[in-house]
Order: structure tokens, then C-alpha cells, then sequence
């Protein structure tokens, strides 16, 4: 038995640099690696496996990642639509975290989320919540791989009553959970540059870069965001956050919607990333991003879903389709986001 | 047995005036229509019927009706994707569908049409295709109900090797289908403005009025077909079929994305119908079209998928999800198109 799995009668989409097809392809794993990728013999005998599994002429590709959700957000799954995001978050996303997010929730509301992911294809996320500890538990006990991010948010939170602790909090969860398992990577999520001081952002991205872990903020995601930071700070939120220290190739600015040229060029020279979730955007009215020109500023794009809250669900099919059709329409152009583009976003 | 079919332990979405949702309700049906649409009695004892169905706490709502599809088009789907309106269909659809769509073909690929609008909650439907003839016989096996239109277009087409036979053929299968069942109404289906003479718009709409049938075209679907009818004939798309007398109550005009203040007013007057396809319109970046406008100015909107190789399915849920979404980002008001008044255009 020189393979401990085969997986065969596959339609293999490679997603390497040819973006290869292979029809009827044949998949040998070793030692929990990928050994082989290649068209399958004629002669079903040759494969060297006990381990055999038959794809039944399925597409067998690489596992979709979910660069931005809020795994407990499945229990606040179409708790208030057709809002905008301010009213939407104060009136009554808010409230209830307060009223309901304890650890317990938390963990349910996780483990509902994973099952939605894998059942969809997704087998990586980046997650940024409070209770953060209950998510990456929660994650672990199903096997999907991901990035947790304990919030950050400067007004009392789900398991941080009082704010003054909301670094001190980040910072014990991400030394927990640093080598846990090779599967779960903490984070730190600050939520927004409205909604954290200069003096948060600053101390957060510090436990990050000591730790060498990623840094999530959503950034720039409605207009009105972009000017109550213009009427601030004097400067878009991109340019805020790059003020302020926050930008390099270990960022992630979720949604950047509200982003110029000027801030397109600042987040391409860190290196920082964007993760594009346009079904929440479109949801809450946020604007559409303008992801065509991240792409040819060589900005690294991930596609999220977002929290099941303002999607409604975590799958990345669904938010392939969207994300390959709302470009098109937007610049009246149906030759971008071709869907090999969107493929590798996700 | 007072009753010949019960349904009982659903939730009953009844899209009346008052949006009346009725939790754990009950629905009494008696020679094939529905007697009484009431919460449930708490003892299963007192139900009047044989035939008791358990809905199982699912959700029981109106048959959806997809106003805008070509059902062949199963067949091509995925054909060529990321592609502007007229070359998807000069160099790939057209003569994909010369050289494949003959009868047999086109009714098992309504079959499989069919099969899927059923599956996702579809019960009637209005089609246009060539064929058309396979097309009704496939949706009579199916025991869907729909409108189904003959296809009138000024070039050879699938079962029209003369374009001059075009009306004759139209004329044929409309009489062909007036009377064979009442799940099957026969309807013309003229492609469009720019692929249809004035003479045999005029000669189309004839026949369907006088065998008060529904006329289908497609109208001011991308910027280019405005700016041909506007070269052409100086004034708008739905200007020019008004000027050509085909705007009426019987008219449904498909698309009406290049639409200004003016043509709304015209169809709003004339009591023409428009049906609303998002997912090809994006998909083919044709644009957005004015759809609150349309419902301020009580024009009345369906919406529909469109074929299959322009969305890539006839699944009416996922059309409601991105028509709820994408008038709210091209407005930036999540207020609009809220979930009622797309489940009412569903």
C-alpha cells in the first residue's frame, strides 16, 4: 500500500498558475500530504491504496478560505434587515450580543457556523468576535482551520464589561492560544477605526506584531465611516490607519470600500490585505468596492461572507457568484472578475 | 372526510395585503383549491381529511412565479461566460443554438428546466424560445404552469430556416395551443427591438391580441441596444415600441434597464409589465435597472431568471436574494426593496 488515500473519478480544478483542468483526475495522499495530481490510469487495479474514494465524477478542488465572518453570528441570522449599518449595529446588533453572547452562546453559535462552512466547501476562515476563546474552541472540535480573532472595541463587549481591559483580554487569548494546535492561529480583531481610539489601535497592533499574528479591522466600509473619520482626523480611514501605524503585510482592512486611488497605492506598499465580502455590503448598502484596482495594484483580495447577520450565510459559492457578477454590472463590463479571478480569491 | 388534502405544522407565509404570517397554520383544500388558511387546531384528531400532509415546520408559501426565462437553455449553460450581451450571443449562443437546438433537443433540455424550477419552489413560468412547441409539451409532462412563446426574430432560427415564415410559425403554435390545457397559455416572443423589424413587431403583436394572449420582448436590456434604437430611430427602446403600438396591458417588457423618467411614465400609462432578471443583467453587465422607480410609478415587476446560460439557474430564491441586495448598494439605501415587496415580485 504505497498511498494512505486515492481519490479518483474527480473533475480536478488545480488552481495553479495554468489553472489546470483535470478531467477524470486522480489524487494520491501520503502521510496526510498531497503526493500526486494527475489524469487517472485507465486500469482502476493500479491504484496502490486500501483507502480508495470515488468523487463520482465531482469537482474536487482546493478548499475555499473565508478571509472575514463572525462565526457566532448564525443565532442573529435575519434578526433585522433592510437597515443601514449604524442603525443595524446600535439598535439592535448591539443590544443583543449584550443580552445573549455569553461564552456558551458562543460556542453553539460556532459550531453551527463550522458545520455551514464545511458542509459549503470551506475548509480555512479568519474569525474576528468576542468570547473569542468559546469560537476557537468550537472550531477545533470540528477540524476546520482557521484565524481567531478576539475583539477589540472600546465600549463594553460580550465577556469584556469594562473596555479599559479589552487589550489586556486580547492579549491573554492570544498567548492561549498560540500553540494550541497547528490548526487555530489567534488574532486580534479591533473593530473599527470609529469605534477604537488611536490608543487601542496602536496597542492592539502591538500584541499582534509581538506575537506575529494577524491583525483584522474592518476599514472604509460605509460613507458614512469615511466621513466621520474625514471630519476626525482630517484624512480617509485608510489613510488614518496608515497614520496610525496599523498597515503592513500582517492587516487585514476588511470591506475597503470607501478607498481612492491615494489609499489604493498606501495599502499596496504595506502589503496589506483586503478580505471583499460583497453580499454584506450590498445588504447593509455599504457601496461596492472597488476590487478591480486592488487587483492591479497586486493587492491581495480574499473573499468573505461576512457574519450570517448581514449575509445570511457563510457560503462561499454563493459569494463567488455575487462577487463575479456584481463587478461586471458595476462597470459595465462583463470581462472582469472572470470566474478564474474569483476561483483564486476564494 | 370533509376535506380531500390537510396541510398542517407549517409556517404559513401568506403574502396577503397584511403579509399575514401564520406560525403552526393549517391549510384545507377541497376540489383542488384552498377552502380555509388558518393557525392549527392543538388536536390532530380534529382534522377533517384522509390526505393529511406534515409540513414539518417548513415554510408554505405561494408557488413562485418566474416571469423572464428560456428554459432549452439548460443546455448551454456555462457556454461562455464573462462576455458583453452581443458577442455572448453572436459568437456563442446563436450559433450553438443553430447547430444543436432541434425539437428533441429543446424538450429534453425544458425537461431538465423543468425539474429544477420545481425542485427550488418554481410553479409557473413565462417562457420564450425557438421549438416552442417542445418547449409546452415538456411543461405539460411536468405539470407546470406557464406562458409559453413562440420566438420571432428576423434571421434563420432553431425550427425557422425562412425568417419570412416567422409570423406564420408564431401564428400556428399560438392557435396550435389556445385550448389544450389550463396550465398551457401560448404567447408570441419577439427577441427584441433590434432584432425585429417594426413590420414584424406589428404583425406579432397582432396576433396576440387577436387571441388576447401575452406579447414578450426583450427591451433596452443593455446600453448598446439604446444607443442603436436611438441612432436608428431617435428616440428611446420603449418610445419606439410605443410609437409602434405594442405597448398594453398584455405586454410584457423583459429587462427596461436603459429606461429614463420618461419611459417609466409611458409603460406606467400604457399598463405594460416588466419583468426584472438581476442576475443576468449583472451577469452580463448590462446594468441595473430603475426598479423602485418602476414601483413608485405602479408599474407592476416580476421577476425572473432568465436562461440558463445567462444566470446559471432558474432558482427564484437566489434571484430574490440578489434583487433585495443589489438595488440597495446601487441606491446606498438598505430601505429599498425590502423582503415583502421581493417575496410580492416572486
Amino acid at each position: 500500500m504505497k498511498y494512505d488515500t486515492i481519490i479518483h473519478n474527480g473533475i480536478i480544478v488545480t488552481v495553479n498558475s495554468n489553472f489546470d483542468i483535470i478531467i477524470d483526475g486522480v489524487i494520491c495522499i501520503k502521510n496526510g500530504k498531497i503526493e500526486t495530481v494527475s489524469p487517472g490510469p485507465a486500469d482502476r487495479v493500479a491504484y496502490q491504496s486500501e483507502n480508495i474514494i470515488d468523487a463520482r465524477g465531482g469537482i474536487i478542488m482546493p478548499g475555499l478560505v473565508n478571509t472575514h465572518t463572525h462565526l457566532p453570528m448564525t443565532l442573529l441570522r435575519g434578526i433585522a434587515d433592510d437597515l443601514p449599518l449604524f442603525e443595524w449595529l446600535n439598535d439592535y446588533i448591539f443590544p443583543l450580543e449584550a443580552k445573549y453572547m455569553n461564552s456558551g452562546n458562543v460556542r453553539i453559535a460556532s459550531l453551527l457556523g463550522c458545520a455551514e462552512m464545511l458542509l459549503s466547501g470551506t475548509t480555512t476562515c479568519c474569525d474576528g468576535y468576542f468570547h473569542e476563546d468559546s469560537v476557537a474552541q468550537a472550531a477545533l472540535e470540528t477540524g476546520i482551520r482557521g484565524v481567531f480573532g478576539q475583539g477589540v472595541i472600546d465600549f463594553t463587549a460580550p465577556g469584556v464589561p469594562d473596555p479599559a481591559d479589552n487589550i489586556k483580554t486580547a492579549g491573554r487569548y492570544a498567548e492561549k492560544w498560540l500553540n494550541v494546535s497547528p490548526l487555530i492561529r489567534p488574532s486580534v480583531f479591533c473593530h473599527s477605526p470609529y469605534t477604537c481610539s488611536e490608543v487601542t489601535l496602536i496597542k492592539a497592533k502591538r500584541i499582534t506584531r509581538s506575537n506575529n499574528i494577524l491583525f483584522q479591522i474592518h476599514t472604509a466600509e460605509t460613507k458614512n465611516e469615511y466621513d466621520m473619520i474625514m471630519s476626525k482626523h482630517g484624512v480617509s480611514p485608510v489613510r488614518y490607519l496608515q497614520k496610525t501605524g496599523i498597515l503592513d503585510e500582517m492587516t487585514i482592512l476588511v470591506h475597503s470600500v470607501w478607498t481612492d486611488e491615494d489609499d489604493i497605492r498606501i495599502i499596496s506598499e504595506h502589503g496589506s490585505k483586503i478580505s471583499h465580502n460583497p453580499q454584506s455590503n450590498m445588504k447593509l448598502a455599504s457601496g461596492i468596492a472597488p476590487v478591480p484596482e486592488f487587483l492591479k495594484n497586486r493587492i491581495t483580495v480574499g473573499l468573505g461572507t461576512d457574519g450570517c447577520a448581514s449575509n445570511n450565510d457563510p457560503d462561499l459559492f454563493k459569494e463567488m457568484d455575487v462577487a463575479a457578477k456584481i463587478h461586471k454590472v458595476n462597470l459595465l463590463d462583463p470581462t472582469v472578475m472572470d470566474a478564474g479571478t474569483v476561483i483564486q480569491m476564494a
